[in-house]
């Protein structure tokens, strides 16, 4: 396993009272240097991407993103835009199923992977038995010159920066960042949108670094929600389409640092089983998806939460600003700044990563280095 | 919602403590009603595929399997097989999901969706959508006449006979059945398979009910086991490929009938973030592959054993007869009858149905209608 010099590197908290508090608030940095020299005078061109050629790239038939933990939630993220995006079917998969369940592949399928320290050892062998197969594959990977990339026939670098805490936060919005570039890169090529529409999101996406600092005025709140809760022995996580990872996300955060059962479910499964979990004092958080863009999902969300709130669930509800819709049932309301939906996961995760690391420190644990885990898992 | 008559019906109970009792101990023969009439002179054909022609079934690029809860956990477990004998890539997504991601689907996309009463309203939108698109529909049901075999292009009836207790048993097993007939199926009309290898897995199938009955022999161990565990706050289950859906299925049942956090994970998953979770006394489910068909990762998942073993994990291992190397590590082993690899999610599963429902039973609770839960979701 992967040896960090605690002591060496304590100095680099910078004043912060650990390395994620501190990497937390990067996550604007690690965003814009993802996207820096990748949108020239407001059109997408990775240039990591030209080793494939457009060719190959417009007949790609199928992307497999292949990851784990957090890595595969920023897949799912992504899954739902560059589908949207570029025309193209989207499979997200742990590594290490995919690497031992004999997957149908072939040289029109591409494998993205996602890996933080490019070492994790489940994706690195499932690019090696992806490549062997005759797929294509590509790394998205936040360690320069790591075995992952260098295994692999093309990689897009996050630039997050180094990641000491075991719990990832900036190199998580920084690969959600990079696989959205991917997407209209591909989106491009494909000309399956137009250069308005590529320009739209390349637009919402560089305004992501300011929306993010200022979603990060919301921990002062959490950190008071924090310290009600921490004695609550669990917590459930609720969110549809692209807030559905998110929920996922923010209950593995809580897993890994509070040591807490969370559970992440899509809203729409909670009649056919998880509702049977709700009794009163039950804390259930809910990524609300924005009214602006679909009035159904949001009514729909708006309905989950009634439907909770009337068997006792305690809701702290994430909305965007100026919702009001979940005023009325919603014991907490976290606000997050307006943006395009499939651009939302990027803002929402952050305040379930302070809860978690608020959480944690309420309950006297050490938030960078959570029992049992290590930082990059370089063994199957 | 759908209203079942419950004091009409108690007297079908048939002797019975409840409903899911009786419809536990139903298994063999809903597998067997499944398979009947679909394997003729040991070759697969089942009837209903007709209504697409061979030529359309060889032409298909992808097959997406939809449901909700238990359902589409029948789906993954499908994935697995049809994937491996048809040589079709498969994707399985949660009906509400996949209804409003605006997903790729195209004239050789087929959409299977699974639904027990045929009216499970976020699975009927989703088919309607998908056959507005142009994709091909085929419904895996349990009921006749019901609305979404209706509005599908092809139906494959599902004969578990009724089902009223809310909790999904024989309803599951059966499913899975109907999907390998079809992946079956499928492997004939592609030449993906040899007759021969198509025969060894039909063989396989149609020993699967005398392996059913033969697995609810340990009833009576669950029910002690369960009757140690009734203050147990939460419960672990971890499985591996095709082991990994029966992990969330047990938990699934387990959320629906005792009310207690249980969450499933790929084994693979553990040391990506939830072995945080595991403490001295945690109970953990583990579904152990056979040794005979991958020493790999059935070496893989005793090695999980023994990292949550060493960290206090009380640990109980469903594995095959004769598997001694768990012996060491596991404080409790279930037997399963032997079974090729892709067959044996349909025994392991047994157990965990008993277990969430003996569990259910010892906490005093309704073990037929769990509360906040309906039989058929049929609103969306």
């Amino acid at each position: 396993e992967f040896d960090v010099a605690w002591d060496a590197a304590a100095g680099d908290k910078g004043g912060w009272p650990s390395f994620m508090a501190k990497e937390v608030t990067e996550q604007p940095d690690a965003v814009a240097n993802t996207i820096r020299g990748r949108i020239v005078d407001g059109v997408v061109d990775v240039p990591e991407l030209t080793a494939f050629g457009d060719e190959a790239l417009s007949a790609i038939r199928r992307v497999i993103i292949i990851g784990c933990g957090t890595a595969a939630y920023a897949g799912l993220v992504a899954k739902y835009a560059i589908e949207n995006w570029a025309g193209v079917p989207v499979e997200v998969e742990l590594s290490h199923e995919f690497r031992y369940r004999d997957p149908v592949i072939s040289d029109d399928t591409l494998i993205v992977s996602i890996s933080q320290s490019g070492e994790t050892m489940d994706t690195l062998m499932a690019v090696k038995y992806a490549r062997e197969a005759g797929a294509r594959t590509l790394s998205i990977c936040n360690t320069q010159g790591a075995t992952i990339p260098r295994e692999s026939d093309a990689a897009i670098y996050t630039h997050a920066g180094p990641e000491v805490a075991v719990a990832s936060t900036k190199a998580f919005v920084a690969q959600i960042t990079a696989l959205y570039l991917f997407g209209l890169h591909l989106a491009r090529v494909r000309g399956s949108l137009s250069a308005d529409q590529i320009g739209e999101q390349l637009a919402e996406l560089e305004a992501i670094p300011a929306k993010l600092s200022s979603v990060l005025g919301v921990g002062e709140s959490i950190r008071t929600l924090a310290h009600w809760m921490s004695d609550t022995r669990s917590v459930l996580f609720l969110g549809r389409h692209v807030g559905y990872p998110v929920a996922m996300e923010g209950a593995l955060k809580l897993k890994e640092l509070a040591y807490i059962h969370a559970e992440g479910f899509a809203a729409g499964e909670l009649k056919h089983g998880p509702i049977a979990l709700i009794e009163p004092g039950q804390p259930v958080f809910v990524i609300v998806p924005s009214p602006r863009h679909s009035a159904l999902l949001h009514a729909k969300v708006v309905s989950n939460i009634q439907e909770i709130r009337a068997r006792g669930a305690r809701v702290i509800a994430i909305a965007e600003e100026g919702d009001v819709a979940v005023l009325p049932f919603a014991d907490e309301v976290i606000r997050i700044p307006l943006a395009a939906p499939l651009f939302e996961p990027i803002l929402a995760v952050v305040p379930l990563q302070l809860f978690a690391m608020e959480l944690s420190t309420a309950k006297g644990l050490d938030v960078d280095q959570p029992r049992n885990l290590a930082k990059s898992v370089t063994v199957e």
